[in-house]
């Protein structure tokens, strides 16, 4: 994406999807996406009986046609088609009918959820476009840092999960079973979920878990600042191409 | 809330509620409301005897009264009924007491809480008056990349979820027994809450949990990043508003 | 403190304790405090057998010997015996040795750690002391909006715990026993921490907890941003004091 | 480092490694680590048959050869081999094979993952070069603040453990045992880790951990804030000496 692209143009985005037909259906398929999530949610709690857990169930069918013909029509009237096919939302629709169609007991429906993403062109809501491309593009401008992020974290991660498999391991045989084990425990306590499933209890260990949380407090604490950063430089560039837009 | 309503304007805040006999209502209920809480706290708690913790239930109608005499009084006072009777406050003052009136075993008093909101126009604590003037200014300057964070948020959770189910549910058919079930653990992770009801155990679902909190501690830097930059346009606001009255 | 008291003033900074003598007590009572606190550290491990233990509980009496004994030379040496008395480091002082003079069973040693916060000016390490600085004028700048967090949070909280009582009280009459019960879960949810002691499971109340979890996000990352506004304003008034004083 | 050597230069830095060879040795000894770090991981989980898994035990062998002859080399073409032996990477390289050539059973290999952060001055990734330095540059900038930070941070915990050990002592003798069993609790839940296996259960205990996480937020909000700040100083210097080598 250049950077030209990016800069807002808000009588261009309110009417990007330049058929009202496609429009119309576009909404009408995202409240169905939304109406299908909701559903199989509410299937898998205990608060429906049975007997509407079976509508429900049978409800899913009615999806599946609905998404497959939406499928066949966006393939239909689309210029070029490997390119609808090969596309983020093409794969979407496409993954999202596949499992039923061959039979298998996958239900991915709510990968569509995705789709969600364009409402806010669809319904013209300028400052959330221009929002969600300031987002955008305050992660294109962190990408390096956010990857030297991922990076750096695994390392540490790797070196923690060491670290603790050297002073639990003896004391705790199972819970510290292995390299794996360990690494699994400096995930959950690296980044602060701490589950509780494993956890240190020598002094060694337990001064060790300090030191790492301590170092994991200033690591989760990159993508913040990483984020602020960048989104003070996306507003700025928008506020200067506005800028040059008025003179 | 137009953005004019929202420059400091010191000489005006102080004195926000014209007639000083409402003033001291204002504060005496605010003073009754605190006192409300903490004795239902406190009768909540281990801390007291049988005797004490009667004479505390008894007082329950003592407060049931005032606040009820207080909103007919309110009631009584308005220029517009029905503009109190919708207002946010008048919808608070009416729900304390409605319980009750009508036997319901629903103690809702503490919802009054949301009057302390107002303790530091009615005491006349400027500075305070201003920071929230700034906060609700920042939420405002937000509010779209806010909205975008709680959506992308939700489908990040539901793809997190979708994920566990596919890794966890033969290994551990019962914690992951639906969608349902992993969406919960989808929230308790992400959030880094990390009760220890549910976690994952096969490989392949730590493996896609290092990957859920790896995002997840990206995506919760982001209202930390929106609020500090929304926070300095606000002041950057005020700022300007203040050298405009100057000259 | 005034504005005027934070400006840097390297030149007077490293020579704050005027006279060579009470500066190497300074010091050596620091280091005193670090290993006393080590000490009661260690001991209260199952790292030492049971007579080098005897020996570390003995050493207690040769630090609370020292530590009187300072108390009474400051006292001596102070110019306003009073004002030493009712000041922050005459009542840590005081309260440090107390107990163990009035033979209660109670050791508050450990308290003479903030005397730690003078190790900087004492080493003259002058980065340190303008950094300490810098984050004092901070927390001085961003007081107002720190508190009003605390009162904010201190609201979310009590509507959190009265919500999660309604959705939880009936299948958990023993987690979410009473109003405090589901405060104290309210506390451990919003913050993240996320003990597992009490965790919903009904279908309202995770949902009920995803909404406040999404809350808590917004909330948590509020001392975040404030803090980073203020450091940045602390840093400017640094640097234009320091324009100043060069011109 | 001097603030002269941080200047990016990607001029200079695309060909930091001079000789084309030792450069094709950088790289496929950082590809042997890694097979080496994933093969150590895939062993220890539960993934492989035995036949596999030792197959993959029998492996580690052929890496330390190669580990040594690769110590072997770098030190025989070291212009000065004092320096390489002392170096970071010397020692790095050293480590990684000495518990084997030695007989102990303990497997080091993994630290050699440290060589990982040289991969994108090898590949010419210039974006990353500049973005790691600026990083190492901006905890440079916080330095003293981040020293502060954990000085402050041992302090609270310090006294939050002899906090804590007044309330739950009693209630809970062998949770919170003595002073090192409380820190421990402090630890866990001062980070927001909450794992879970100490937490208070008596009323005062409660409402101090509120107070506790509360001070908490507010200093685990520190790092974010010192680095974007320190960040955003570093990128202004950036872009002062990239405008300086324009003119």
């Amino acid at each position: 994406m250049g950077i030209n692209s990016l800069k807002p143009q808000p009588h261009r985005i309110v009417h990007s999807t330049e058929h009202p037909r496609q429009r119309l259906v576009d909404i009408t398929i995202l409240v169905l996406v939304l109406i299908s999530i909701a559903s199989s949610l509410v299937t898998s709690t205990n608060l429906l009986s049975d007997t509407w857990r079976g509508h429900l169930n049978t409800s899913v069918w009615f999806f599946v046609v609905i998404f497959s013909v939406e499928y066949a029509w966006r393939l239909a009237i689309a210029e070029r088609r490997w390119r609808y096919v090969l596309s983020f939302y093409g794969m979407l629709d496409l993954f999202a009918v596949l499992p039923f169609l061959l039979g298998a007991p996958v239900d991915l429906r709510g990968i569509k959820i995705f789709r969600a993403l364009s409402v806010f062109p669809l319904l013209g809501a300028t400052n959330y476009v221009i929002a969600m491309r300031r987002f955008a593009r305050a992660f294109e401008l962190a990408r390096e840092e956010l990857v030297l992020f991922v990076i750096t974290t695994a390392m540490i991660l790797y070196v923690a999960g060491l670290g603790i498999y050297y002073f639990e391991h003896s004391a705790q045989p199972h819970a510290f079973a292995s390299a794996f084990h360990s690494l699994w425990w400096a995930v959950t306590t690296l980044t602060t979920v701490g589950y509780g499933d494993v956890y240190p209890i020598t002094v060694g260990g337990r001064f060790f878990t300090f030191i790492v949380v301590m170092v994991g407090l200033g690591v989760i604490a990159v993508p913040a600042s990483v984020l602020a950063s960048a989104l003070t430089r996306a507003r700025e560039e928008e506020e200067r191409a506005q800028r040059e837009r008025m003179e």
